[in-house]
C-alpha cells in the first residue's frame, strides 16, 4: 500500500446531456467512514443506470457521490473503523453508491467481494451490479427453480449474459429474445437452449412453442411498454414477471384479466435505493451461492469491451447503440 | 335419510340475458361419483360469477353443471365410492363446479365442511365460495401479516365483509373504500379501521393519511380499471396488490415504473378454474387456521337478504344495484 495522493482524477458529469458530457476532473481522495474502505480502482463497470443518470433522467439519492459508477474492482487502500472484512492490498469487487468512475472509491465493507484467482480484475469489474441484479431479481425475488424455463429480455446485455448462465448453472432452461443473429449465437454458447431474434420473430408465438404451449415460469425484462402484455401472454399459469428496466417505456395499456386468469405475479426492482443492509444481504447470499461457480470458472462475465477511464463518452457511445454483448468495463 | 326422488326443482339459465332468464326447471336429482356427495340443499349463495355466467361473459368451465351456483349448505343424502369425510345426515356447507341453484347438488367430498353449530343453514350457505376467496387472496397470495395494513375495495360486499373481520382476527389494521355511509357503519361495525367513501374522497389520499404516508401493506381489489394505478400509489414499499375481479374493467394505462421503484407485487386469481387438489388444500388450511373463528362466533358471514330459490332472479337484481351489504342467500 504506497501513500495515497491527496487528488486523484475521476469522469464526472458536467451537466445532463449526450456522452460529450462526461468530462475528467480532479477531486480529492475520498477518506472511508465507519464501515467503509477506499478501493484504487482498476477496473469500473458500465451500466445502463449510468447512461440514465447522465441524461439527467435518474439522479443520484441523498447523500451518494454525484459521479457515475455503480460498480468496481481494484485494491483495498484504506479501511474506516470497524471495516473487518478486507485488509489492504486485497483485490476486491464491489457494489458502490456512485463515484465509481474515478481513481479512488468508496465502498461499503460489508458488499466488497474477495475477487477469485478464476477472474481477471476488468472480468471483476463487471460482476457486482450485474450480478447481484440478476440473483435478487431471478432467484430471490423471481424465484426461478430448477426444472423451470426462463425467458430474458435483451439476452446479450450484461443482464442477460449473467442471467443466462447462472439460470443454467442452476438447472433452469432458457430462452433469449436479442436483436440479431451474432447476438444469438453469443448467448446459446453462454447455455441459452433457445434464442428468438425479436427483430423477426414473435417471441410470444416463440416461447409457447418452445414450452409446448406451457409458457415461460420466468420473464426477466427490462423492455417494457408494449412487451408487458405480452409476456402476460407468454408466461405460464402461476408464472411471474420481473420488471429491472423499461428501456421501451414504462406506461402501457394491458388486459389485466391475462394477470388474474393466469395468477401471474408482476414486481421488479431496483438495486440503487436499497439499503445497505440489504445490499449486504444479497452479498451473502451471493458469496454462498454463487461464488463457489465463479471459483470453478463455470460462470464469468461476458466481456464486450473496454474503456480507458477518460473515454467513458466512448464507453456510452456503445452502450447506447446496443451494439455491444456483454459488458463494457472502463480501466483505470 | 328419505328416499331420493328422480326429479328436482333447479333455477337454469334459459338463455344468456337479464335476471329474467333465470327460470325453474325440473332436472333429474344427479349422483354422486367417485369422491363426491350429493347434498340435499337448503342454502345457496349467490355470487358476482354467477351474474356474469348468466350474462354469458363466464361460461361455466368442461364438464361442470351449466346451472349457476358456486356453494350451498345442506344435508349430506348420499355418498360416491371412496367419500369417507362425511355421512349422511351431516349438515354441511362446500365449495361446488355449478348447480348450487337447485334441490340437489353434487360436492367434492374433500372440499365439503362440517357446519359448525354456530353457523345458521342459511350463513353457512354464504360461506364457502367467500371464505376460499379470502383466504387464498388475502392470506395464501398476498400473504397478508400481524401489523400491516389491508386497502379492501368493495369493503361491504360479501367478500369484503368476510376479508374484514378475518384481517382483524390476525391482527392486521383495516382500510375499506364504500359508496355511502351505511356502508361505512356497517363495515366499521365489523372492525374496519377506517372507511373511505370513494364517492367523495380520494382513497389515495386517504389511505396514506391513514398511514403515515407508508401505504398500504396489501391492497384487495375487485375493480381494475383506473383503479390499478391508484393502487400502486396507495401501496406501501414491498406492497401487493390482489386482483380478484374487475368491476371497473380489466384494462388499463398504467405507469409500471410505480410497481418497480416500489418493489410491488402485482397479482390475482379466481377460484373456479383451480383443481380439485388445489381447492381441497385450501379448505384444510381454512379448517385449521378459520374453523375455530367460525366455531367461536368471531367471525360469521354479514348477511344482506335471502330469496326463495325460485326468486333467484330478484336476487340477482339486488346484487345488480350494489345496493347490498354482505351475503344474498337462496332458501331452498
Amino acid at each position: 500500500m504506497s501513500q495515497l495522493p491527496a487528488q486523484m482524477t475521476v469522469v464526472a458529469i458536467s451537466k445532463p446531456g449526450g456522452p460529450e458530457v462526461l468530462v475528467p476532473e480532479t477531486r480529492p481522495v475520498p477518506k472511508p467512514g465507519p464501515g467503509e474502505i477506499l478501493i484504487k480502482v482498476q477496473a469500473a463497470g458500465v451500466n445502463r443506470p449510468d447512461v440514465a443518470q447522465r441524461s439527467g433522467s435518474y439522479p443520484p439519492p441523498p447523500g451518494a457521490s454525484d459521479l457515475p459508477g455503480l460498480e468496481v474492482a481494484g485494491e483495498v487502500v484504506a479501511l474506516g473503523e470497524g471495516a473487518t472484512r478486507h485488509k489492504p492490498g486485497d483485490r476486491v469487487m464491489s457494489l458502490v453508491a456512485g463515484g465509481g468512475y474515478a481513481q479512488y472509491c468508496i465502498a461499503q465493507d460489508a458488499q466488497a467481494m474477495a475477487v477469485p484467482p478464476s477472474l481477471s480484475i476488468n472480468e471483476a469489474g463487471a460482476i457486482p451490479e450485474t450480478l447481484m441484479t440478476v440473483w435478487h431479481n431471478v432467484f430471490e425475488r423471481g424465484a426461478l427453480a430448477a426444472g423451470e424455463t426462463l425467458l430474458i429480455h435483451g439476452g446479450s446485455s450484461g443482464i442477460g449474459t449473467m442471467a443466462i448462465q447462472l439460470a443454467k448453472a442452476f438447472g433452469a432452461r432458457v430462452i433469449v429474445t436479442v436483436g440479431s443473429q451474432d447476438k444469438a449465437n453469443a448467448c446459446t454458447k453462454l447455455g441459452a437452449d433457445v434464442a428468438i431474434n425479436y427483430k423477426t420473430q414473435d417471441f410470444v408465438a416463440e416461447t409457447r412453442k418452445a414450452t409446448a404451449d406451457a409458457g415461460a415460469n420466468l420473464i426477466l425484462d427490462m423492455v417494457g411498454g408494449d412487451y408487458i402484455e405480452r409476456n402476460y401472454d407468454a408466461a405460464a399459469i402461476d408464472g411471474r414477471v420481473v420488471q429491472i428496466a423499461f428501456l421501451g417505456g414504462a406506461k402501457a395499456t394491458v388486459n389485466f384479466a391475462k394477470l388474474m386468469v393466469k395468477r401471474l405475479r408482476h414486481t421488479g426492482s431496483t438495486l440503487r435505493p436499497r439499503s445497505n443492509v440489504d445490499k449486504a444481504a444479497m452479498v451473502r447470499a451471493i458469496e454462498t451461492n454463487v461464488m463457489p461457480l465463479l471459483r470453478e470458472g463455470r460462470v464469468k462475465p461476458l466481456m464486450d469491451s473496454t474503456f480507458p477511464l477518460e473515454k467513458a463518452a466512448d464507453a456510452h457511445r456503445r452502450m447506447e447503440t446496443s451494439a455491444h454483448i456483454g459488458k463494457i468495463v472502463l480501466t483505470v
